[in-house]
Parts: structure tokens; sequence; C-alpha cells
């Protein structure tokens, strides 16, 4: 067995190229052929050849009001001082709307226009409102009665008449070729007399998941096993662009059982996406397999996330290898699959819409590699802002959490924050644009309230970036959110967050309501706001929480405090720089006398609560500070160290806002919201929703 | 039985405020309930709650990297001066990417970074290029040698390991409620641990197509039959909704079989719609029905299309009726049916897009009625103009070529050529900024060069407009059309076309190269453009064409030429002034010194080929001045009058555009155009493509 561990690292450029060519020398670079298919079922469907109407629509000259079909010969010469009477039927028809114009007929009187006579009776009826026309009795008049209509005006020929053709011709285009079918076509295919038509054949897509290590899920698990989510990613894509996904079972790391595979697969698909072994690890086989049967045009790429992928033929079929880290999976897939699905359907890809961001942090990238940045992107007030999330590849979380791409040219070594920059959006400009961006601390109950949100106002949504709380006060100055959720205690006054908020916005106007000083139950104004400045800072409260240490069950390092994380037997897991629960440790270190550098693990760094609780519950750390809520969550006990307040700060010029409104409403009225709180444990909610500052 | 004949007139507003007032009376202005559905079958779902992780992604320490899993403690002091042995698998065990991190190590070093050393032979490898790592060969070496790697450098703790939970930690909101699945939300849940969700219930509509006039596509037709496709339009658009449509089969008008029906309905429905009897007519029994068995919220509206529709509730269930006219009901049950579809599914509709467009003709409207216009919309140079469609309401092909709407308020009479409308679109940005706008005559061979643009190049289409050959030139003087179709003879010299675009663009210096005189046969050159004016019209030849009188198969009533219009027993159809057929009309009458009074039908005006071949094979005239083509198309008789010149006319700044040079592609060079054009019987070739004027 031959490992091939070498990667080439070819420009997207040329592998794109290289890729296409290959398509055009076998000749299938084209829409596939046509499959005929039943109209009814045929929405998003592309028609593979035109589409001529068959019959005319209407296919009779029929009427378009209710009223009396004529013929406009007879009534030339009728006006208000001599009416013309035109006996029923040989002269007048009675015509609903949508009947057909009896032979001879040329012309139609609305009902509202004529008046009904019978002779033999005195009862000749005038319409007037109160009294609307009778329905005739019948086609030729009744027994004994004459019938006729008294008209006042001669027609013009056909009129009120809908001629044969007056939709549409016979033989006239519906659709041209390579259109994709909407409901209204689907109707005027139908009135155009067809009832199947020709739609191209759906591209089909074997996908097949392979590794030894990858379990179907809902399987049992053991360590070492993956859950197989790729294929599913993969599968949607190919549905959402139109194409005929088909997954086959896992195959594991086994030559010959993959070779199977592919050569089933070849023989049913017009694409075949392998996943993953297109690394060059000790199980990739990918390369190996794809060489045996058939060629590889190229393995590896200048691409970050999705290096390694290869691109192959097997049996006149492309073969796509594609990495197994779902992001890269993702990013391949995309770049590689999507365009042959759309020219095998005759389509164009719409272009994802693109937006100009400001980059809000710098983004560092590998000279030669082209990188793929997944951001998240706020409107706040005029500024769009274009932060980036996670770039591990294996990361599914900062896809689902990215609004868009920003691609990093090879030859560029970074971009500086500040820098504008397009980016690709994966979610509707409307979206963005109601999204209440939230950066700063992190704390489980946003997640809670981001939810209640979406749920009470499905318009909205809470993007929350964790950067910490003075991050938080940072990037509301600089106008990239619109709130921040923040936890920061003064030294010397022992108060939560305004002195930071004055200092920063350099408020010298002492607030008109002066926040009480002594936490933590300060008497709160609740309504009330005066003229709000567009600059200033209003805070809300949302939760006291109790921060402590976060042990595993029974705390078996018995840990009682910060005198023990200096300990030679305690690795310690810290909160980044900058976060409120950072500066509680730094200040009880500093009372303590406590060097930083004695604390073992001290620089390894988490960015939520949750992940100080999942690296303690793992054995990563012995312990990290954070709130009761994350130790609850997983299951851990707690040494209780403080409780603090954490508010909501809110820039006066957004506090207006409608979401933003609705975002407070919530905090402030929802009981449902308080009891899910209360229920998290460690969170004191009393002064919840209530004006702390800036009122 | 009773007639109720008067409809009211509701303002739209009131009437969405009824309709939505009773949802909120009957508590089912909400989302559905949910209903636990697989996670891989969940494409496009909607989230009815959130989605927290049932385990962490990944779930145990697993490797980043292929190489050795280390215990950070054993590497401390390692240098390149003094490496650092540490043995297999006691201090250092061999790890792929993915696999999970023996118990008690806690750092991996890339298998790059380590020489792997075997003992008891001299065999020891170091690694290089050209000399890759072995692989080991057992976890504990092989019978009698001892393996150990030697390293240069200490490891950071947990260096190169995915720790637990660095995707997604357990507990973790992975999607708030109200979401819609994404392929890569699919991924996430799975990996998440998740093999079900609750789902939104997907709101089940149903629709009940009613009429004894109405069939089934497919079936034997006879006059009086309507082929029933608006149920179809409907279904496609609960189905692109996120509702599930279920259509039942056609009920004639019987007062029982349509309250069987509805009963039925209102017990499997969240929305039932009845279509149509929704107007006053004789047959109109839709509002009887839903006030026998429920109520009538209303009944008509003051929009146009849609006024007759009918708001009711039966059994606490909302009911539509909706309007018969296929563009009434589409656009009805757009206003009416799809808030409520969204807000069950808990999503906001996603605003369409719209665009600012100038006018290009004047719109009459009713004072007191909201008008829905349907417009083409093109992009010419920088303007965006909106071109109204007919304005039926049985025009389904109005809705299949439109661009957008143009709402029209009620306290309006109109809005004048060149105003700036809003136009809601209903087809991509892209799509429109892609058209080619052809405005002016219309030829069978223009349909024919749309498909053909559409089928070579997905991309872009051609979108043509008849309003004849002045009215083009006249469009594309204004900016409104990037070409237009032309046959203008001008009476004095016997020319095409030229002398007009002189006249019109004011062109004083004659062209460089002048055109020939002598029609139908000049001698053109093929290439060879000079320095193009932006303002200067180039003329490239399409066909030329048989224009003569359309007849039924075997002339019955003997027509031979114009002298025959005056006739009594003749009813002659005419095409619209501005038009190049109408033009040679009326020069062959002054010349014949017949009066235009003098013929019967001289008023009534279609506006393409087609629709004088339809009005004579239908009987509403006897003949009417066409081409060939339009005759062979519908099996009619051709009596010859002239071959003329069909032109295209392209605004120089126009000529170098990807999409118009494509175009003038296919005119030129595309050997199956020609084939086509030739079948269509009349047209002659010769110089199909050749610059006529202006290169």
């Amino acid at each position: 067995m031959e490992r091939k561990i070498y990667l080439e690292q070819t420009p997207l450029d040329e592998a794109l190229k290289k890729w296409t060519d290959k398509f055009i020398e076998k000749n299938i670079n084209k829409p596939l052929e046509g499959e005929q298919i039943k109209v009814i079922d045929s929405l998003g469907r592309i028609t593979a050849e035109p589409v001529f109407a068959k019959i005319s629509s209407p296919f009779y000259h029929s009427s378009a009001m209710d009223g009396y079909a004529v013929k406009f010969t007879d009534t030339i010469g009728a006006s208000e001082g001599r009416p013309k009477k035109l006996k029923i039927p040989n002269q007048a028809v009675y015509v609903s709307t949508g009947d057909p114009i009896p032979d001879g007929f040329n012309a139609v009187i609305m009902v509202e226009d004529v008046n009904l006579i019978r002779t033999r009776t005195s009862d000749i009826r005038h319409q007037t409102s109160e009294n609307p026309p009778l329905p005739p009795f019948s086609k030729g008049g009744m027994g004994g009665f004459s019938e006729y209509i008294e008209i006042i005006a001669p027609v013009t020929p056909w009129q009120h008449i809908r001629t044969v053709g007056e939709d549409i011709v016979i033989t006239e285009l519906i659709l041209p070729e390579n259109h994709k079918i909407r409901p209204i076509d689907i109707g005027a295919i139908l009135a155009g007399g067809l009832t199947e038509i020709k739609a191209r054949k759906k591209p089909k897509v074997v996908i097949i998941p392979t590794g030894s290590e990858i379990v179907e899920p809902g399987s049992n698990l053991i360590k070492g096993n993956i859950i197989e989510s790729n294929s599913r990613i993969l599968a949607g894509l190919v549905l959402e662009w139109g194409g005929e996904p088909i997954r086959f079972s896992i195959v594991p790391d086994n030559i010959e059982a993959l070779k199977e595979a592919l050569l089933k697969a070849t023989q049913i698909a017009d694409l075949v996406v392998i996943n993953a072994g297109a690394s060059a690890g000790r199980k990739d086989f990918s390369s190996t397999v794809i060489g045996d049967l058939g060629e590889i045009i190229l393995h590896g790429l200048n691409i970050k996330p999705g290096k390694p992928a290869i691109l192959g033929w097997i049996n006149n079929k492309p073969v796509l290898g594609i990495p197994g880290y779902p992001v890269s999976a993702y990013i391949t897939f995309e770049i590689f699959a999507k365009p042959i699905i759309y020219t095998w359907q005759g389509i164009e890809i719409k272009e994802s819409e693109t937006l100009k961001a400001k980059l809000s942090r710098p983004i560092a990238s590998t000279l030669g590699m082209e990188e793929f940045i997944r951001v998240k992107v706020g409107k706040v007030g005029d500024n769009i802002i274009a932060s980036p999330v996670s770039r591990g590849a294996g990361i599914l979380m900062s896809l689902v959490r990215a609004d868009g791409f920003v691609r990093i040219p090879a030859m560029s070594e970074g971009i500086g924050a500040g820098t504008e920059v397009e980016v690709k959006l994966i979610r509707h400009k409307d979206d963005i644009t109601n999204t209440i961006v939230c950066i700063g601390s992190h704390d489980n109950t946003l997640d809670i309230l981001g939810n209640f949100l979406k749920k009470k106002y499905p318009k909205f949504s809470l993007s929350s970036a964790h950067v910490g709380s003075m991050g938080g006060l940072i990037a509301l100055k600089r106008g990239e959110a619109h709130l921040a959720g923040t936890h920061l205690l003064d030294e010397k006054t022992g108060e939560y967050n305004v002195p930071f908020i004055k200092r920063l916005f350099n408020e010298n106007n002492p607030p008109t309501q002066p926040f009480d000083k002594n936490p933590p139950s300060p008497t709160f104004d609740k309504g009330g706001m005066g003229e709000l400045s567009n600059e200033k800072i209003i805070l809300i409260n949302l939760v006291y929480r109790q921060q402590g240490f976060l042990v595993l069950k029974g705390n078996p390092k018995n840990i009682k405090g910060f005198e023990d994380l200096a300990r030679d037997d305690i690795m310690f897991i810290n909160r980044q720089s900058g976060s409120g629960t950072r500066l509680l440790t730094d200040k009880y270190l500093k009372e303590l006398g406590i060097e930083p550098q004695k604390i073992k693990g001290y620089d390894r760094e988490e960015f939520t609560h949750m992940g100080i609780a999942s690296a303690v519950l793992t054995g990563v750390a012995d312990t990290g500070l954070g709130i009761l809520a994350a130790s609850k969550a997983l299951g851990l006990d707690f040494i209780p160290v403080a409780k603090e307040r954490y508010d909501i700060a809110v820039l006066g010029k957004f506090y207006k806002l409608d979401m933003v409104q609705k975002f407070i409403e919530i905090i402030r009225d929802d009981m449902e919201f308080k009891k899910t709180v209360t229920n998290l444990g460690g969170y004191d909610i009393t002064d919840m929703g209530k004006i702390v500052y800036g009122g």
C-alpha cells in the first residue's frame, strides 16, 4: 500500500479551468437531455425545449360579461330616443361570463344595459336598482310569452367578447427553453392545451460517505466515532440546486469496498462525490482508489479551508473527493459541484447578494492560500460591520452562525480592521437589517433571549458575539453594536458598569437619575425616559448572577478558592482578557497577591462560560471561573465567589428602534422568559428590565 | 334560489384588517403546533422549538492532525541541542486526524515534526522529503524493536487537539425557534446528537375548483369548456410558500355538491380556497354556500383585478372565495392567503425586491379602485423602464411575461408616462439586467430568436414588445430599448427603414457605406465596423418576408386585393397605427384611392401577425394583412401583396454589449437558427445578419 503524502497546491482558478476543460473534452459541459413530465408536477423544473401552445386560449369566442349576445348589424341606429327591440333567441341570447358566443353573434351587451321585455302581459320590467333583471326562463322564452331585450345604443363589433386567442394563440411560444417553471407558468401551459412537457433531467449526484470511524446518526457512540452528517449537508445542497442526491451507505476504510462503491456510483450518477479520505493521512484512500480506477486531474488546492480536495474521473464520470471537515466539504462542494449542476440544467447560478462591510477585527491570512473567512454581518445605524467568526475547518457552527463569506486572495497576508471588504451573503439582506447586534460579555440568558425574540417576532434576530464586557462597550462606542452585555466591576468604587461607561463615553454630565452606588439592591426607576441623547448609554439590568469555580462533581481536587489555583496539581482554564470574568479573576489574584504566571493554564483562554464548563467536564482543566448556570447545564459542582450585576448597555440612538424595543419588552415584561431564566439556576431577576442608568 | 348581485367595494386595507382580526378573534393568528420529524428530512422546514445539543461535538478529545499524542510534561526541556526521546506507546501514541486522544495524553505533535527511531538496528530514519515517516508497525512496536519518537521542542498543552465541545457544547442552542432549516443546519443538528426535531406542521390548504364548464386538462374539449388551471397555479404558490396544497376534484355548479365539498374541506384544512363562483353572476354560488354554512366577512374589494373576492368562515376555518379569472385569482390569493400561511409557519414574508423605474406609457386608472398593473421592466443603459402589459384579468400570459407589479392607489386616476414608479419584482434583478429589450415591429422569427438566445446563453433573455416599427424607433430614440425590429417603407424613395432613421436620429452625415437603394438585393459589407458613435444606429437585416392577405382555406370570399376590402360582405381586421404593416396598408389604400372609412373593421386593431391570423381563422374578420409565416402557422391561405425588408436597429452604445453581440452572432452565424426560420415559410434569409446601414 503506497501513501501519497504531498499534496499539490493548485491555485483555484487553475483548478476550476482544469475541471471545466475536462467536461468540455468529454462533451458533457452542456444541459442534460429532457424527459417527459406531467405539467402539474413541473413546479421548479427547467424546460428542455420551448413550449408552444397546442390550442388557443380561449379556444372559442366567449362572453366577457353576463349579458346578451347580439349581432352588431341588428343594433345599428338604436338610441335613447329610438330604442330597438331584439327578439330572444333569434336576435339576442343570454350568456354568462365565459359562455361561448352562439354562431352568427358577434357582440355582447351587458345585462345592466338592457331592458328585458315580455309581451302578452303588460309586465314590461324596466331594470332599476330595485328591480334587477330576471334570469331568462329558458332559451326560447316561456310558453305563451315572447321575450325581447330593448337597447338604446348600437354596439361595436366584438364588444365584451373574449375572442379566440385573446390570451394565447395556438402555436404561440409560452415558455422558452431553459426556463424554470413557476406556478403561473403551469397555469399558462395547461391553458395552452398541454398536459406534459419536456423538462431537463435532474442531475444525479451520488454521495459516498467513507471512513471506518464514521457512524450513522442515532448510533450508540463510542470514543473515536464521528457522526456522519456531511453527506446530509451535501444532499441538502444538491436539492437546493435542483439536482437529485443519492446517498450511499457509509463505506469503511477498505480499498476494495471503496472501489466497489465508486464503480457502482459511476454507473448511475452524473457526478460522484466521495467524502472524505481526500487528505494525505494514513487512512486517506480516496486518491489511491480514484487513481486506480480512473484518473486524477489534481489533488490539493491553494484554498483554506478545502486544501485537500481531489478532482478525478472514472468511467467518463466526474468524481469529486472532498475533505472531511464540514466547512472544507461545504466550500469545495460549492466551488466544484454547483456550477456543473447548474450547467446540466441549462440555468445560470444567481449570484449571491453581496454587501460592502467594514471589518471589525483584522484577519491574518497565509500568503499563497486563498482563504474563505466566515463572517457575521451587522447593520448598526449606517455602518455595516463584518466580524470574522471561528476559522477552524471543523467548526460547523461557524457556518451555521455566519451571514456570509469574505474571500482573501492568495497574494494577501491579511486585512486590517476597518478595511472595507466585500461579503458574499448566505442570508437574506432583510434578515441582516432586522438583526440586533449584541457584542460583549457572554451569558446563557442571552441565548434564551435570542430565542424568545425570534419566537415572538420571527422577523427579528439577535446576533450575540462574545468578546467580553470591555470589548462590547468599545464596539458600542465604535458604532459596531446596538447593545452590549456587560458586568464590569470597578475596583475602586465597587460599582458595576457605570464608571466604565462614564470613562469610555466621556459623560461629564451626571445622569439625571444617578444610579445608587450600593449594589446589589439599588432603587431603580422603571419608566419615564427624558429627552434621549443619541450618544448616551442606557443601562438595563438583565440579571444578577453567581460567579464561582466550576469543578467536577464532588470537587475531587478540593478547590476552595483562588489560593488553590497556584497549586502544582491544579490545571486552570482562563477567560479571555477584556471579559468581565477575567477582570474579576485578576482583581482577586491581585488582592490575594497571587502571581498569574504561577497558575498553570492561566494562558489558555476560552470565550464563553460554557467553554469553561466543557473544559472542566472533559478534563482539559481542573477548574475555571464561570457562572452557576453553566455549571448546572453540564452537571458540575460550583464554588461561589461573587454575585455580580449583568446589564445590557444600549446606545441612545438605537433605543427607539422597533427591534430594540421588542427586545427590551421581553426582558421587562415576559413572564415566560423570567421563568425560563429562573429555571436555569443561579440567577436573581429582581431588577430584570429596570433601567439602572441613563434613563 | 336567490341571487346576490351587488358586491361591496371594501378598501383593501380595511378588508385585510377584517380578515386578520377574525384570525385573532379565533386565536389562530399564530404559528401552528409542531410535529416530530427526522432531521435528515428537515430541509426547508421551520423549527417549532429551539434545538439544543444533546452531545458535544466532538464528544471526545480528538486529534486535529496526523501525529503523535504525548503528555506535555514529558516534553519540557526538549530543544534542537537536546532532543528528547519519547517511548512508544508509553509516552507517545500515533494518532490520525480525528482519532481519540488516549487517556492521560494532552497534546499532539505533527508527524512532520518528529523523527521515528527504532533501536536494536542502526536504522534510525530521519525524516526528510525523500524519506517520509513510516507508519508505525503496531501500537507497541514490532517484535524485537523498540520505537521512540525524537522531538526538538516542548509542546503547549492541548496543542493540535480538538477538545470536547470545540464545535458544539452539550446543551448549547444550535437553532432558535422559527428558523428555516438549511443544509448546513442539518449537519449541525446531527452533529449535536439529534436524529429528530420538532418542526412546524405545514399549513394545509384545500383548493376547490368549481364550475360546470370547468374540465380537467387533457379532456376532449367542446365549446364552452374551460381547462382547469387555476388550482394548479394556487397549489404551486402554496408549495412555494411552505404549505401543503390539497386539491379537490372539480365540483360542478350545484349547491349541494359545493356544500359537501366545503364541509369536507373545513375538516382537514387550515385554509380553504374555493375558485371560482365568487362573482355575482348567474352561476356564482360561492357566497350563497359560504353564507349558508358559515359566515361571510365581506364580498367585494376595491381592487382590480380581484374585485369579487369573498372572505368567509365555516366551522372556525377561514374560507377564501377567489375570482375565476387567473390574474384575479393570483392577486387575491397572494394578498389574503400568503400572510397567514407564513404566520402559521412562524416566519416572515421576505419582501419582494423593488425597483424604481420610469413608466414608458401612461396608465389610466379607475378612481376608487386600487389597481395592480403588470409591467415588463427593462434596463437600457442607465434607464430602468417599466412598460405596462395587457391589463385583462383573463390574460394569464400577462403574468407569465411580467417582471413585476406597479400598484396604483385607489385615489389616483392614473400615472403619466415618464413618471417614476416603484415596481415590485417577480423576477430576479439579474434576469432584468441580462435582458435585451427589443421594442418595435412583431415578427415570428423574434420568438424563435429569443428561444435560441436563452438556449445557447441561459443567462440572457430577449424581451420583445410589439408596438409597431415606428414605436420601436421612437423607443430607441428615447433610450427605452436596446433594439427595434422595423420594416418601414418610405413611400417616396421606396427604401426601407433608413430614411426614417435619418429623419428621427438627425443623422446629417451620410453613412460611410451608404446602403444601396434598390431592395431586395443590395450588396452589403459584412464586417469592418469603424469608430462607432454612441447615438448612431446600426441596421442589421433579419429577413425579407412576404406580406399579404390572410384568408380562410380556399379563400371563400374570393379576396384578390385591396379593392375587395371596401366590399359590403367583407369584414377587415387592421394592425395598429405606427406598425409597418399598417403603413403598408395605408400606402396601398392611398395609391388606389380607397377611403378607409369605407372598410368595415378598419378601426379594429390587432398588435401581432398572429392576432390577425387568429381573427381570420375564427371568423372575427374575413381578412387582414399579415406575413406568410403567420398564415402557415394557422393553416390559412395567403394572397401575396409585397416582399419587404425586416431589419433590426441597434443603438451604437449598446452594440458592443455582450448580450447584444451574442444576439447578433445567432442571427449571423447560427445555421440551426437559419434553418428554423426557413422552415417557418415565407422568409428570404439571403441577407440575414448583414449590416445594411451604419456599419
